[in-house]
């Protein structure tokens, strides 16, 4: 099977979409790593681009020459701890009457890897996100959406919980899982490709 | 025909998928309004929401009653100058080399009517917008795809002009073409409803 130039090292319905409004052709390819092997108390910007690094490289290996794989990872870190997805119920409430009425930030690590050459390029992006305070009526009936359930910290800014976000500081598509435009520099600077 | 509650007087296909992804359901009905009655020297903020006002109150009047109407306008201003839409392809590439590597404005006026009671309220959002630097064959290439077209400044973020935009400040939503977050609030506040 012909490939296409990039390969999306994520099943992320919220990174393919982003990447199929740009007008991107691309093909998916889904890593198995453990991420618990990226320590959680590194500072969020080095593991978030530790996570995309293992995905990306480990997808790398087997897909032949001539390709461009891009990773990432997202996640939401509120008072400088690193708030994962939800496990349940409870832990999705706890979750956003933590974020309601405060300013968070989600980080994004994203990375390129050359098929051919093997060459591989990190970065990552901030942004700052903050929540209007939400009443308990409306985090009930997001819990009970099942929205938060796989998302980083338990909302999807793109959904429902648009209306829980007044206001962004920095790149809107980093919060959805992949900064485009930094993305895009790394690719220039890098390794010579646009997107 | 039995109408929804929510009427949107937008012919937007942006501000419909914004809507739409919320999970709000709704009719639409375009006004036919003037848009040259408003005077281009207004301040941004009043022009926008004297625009949503008159797409608003003009479909309200014809509803029937039990519908609130939902109404926007949208426009980009760049140093205190409104910017519309792109008349041909050489206005096109002047507004994009003009935003290219600055930082500008979007606003959006919103208004909701009442149509049992005629009752309107209006509101405003500004979400600053930094483009990078752009090369010619990036713009050559937007504007060849004929995206500039129907859209203030000449560009939408949420398509391939995404990777123009290296951050903002504010509402994402708004520089779509409808501040969710701010719309819901004037209706939680105004009208004891809630999208």
């Amino acid at each position: 099977m012909k490939k296409s130039k990039f390969i999306l090292a994520s099943k992320s319905p919220r990174r393919c979409e982003l990447l199929k409004d740009m007008g991107v052709k691309f093909d998916i390819a889904v890593s198995d790593i453990n991420e618990n092997q990226v320590p959680k108390d590194l500072p969020p910007q080095l593991y978030v681009q530790e996570l995309a690094l293992l995905k990306g490289t480990s997808i790398g290996s087997g897909c032949g020459k001539g390709h461009y794989v891009i990773a990432a990872d997202t996640v939401v870190v509120y008072n400088g701890e690193i708030i994962g997805k939800p496990v349940d119920d409870a832990d999705a409430r706890r979750m956003l009457k933590m974020l309601s009425g405060n300013t968070h930030q989600v980080y994004t690590g994203f990375s390129v890897t050359d098929t051919t050459d093997g060459k591989t390029a990190s970065g990552y992006e901030v942004t700052e996100v903050h929540f209007r305070e939400l009443d308990d009526g409306e985090i009930e009936s997001y819990i009970a959406s099942r929205a938060p359930f796989d998302k980083a910290g338990g909302y999807g800014i793109q959904g429902r919980a648009g209306l829980f976000v007044d206001g962004i500081d920095g790149d809107y598509f980093n919060v959805v899982g992949l900064p485009l435009c930094a993305l895009n520099e790394l690719m220039k600077k890098e390794f010579n490709i646009s997107l």
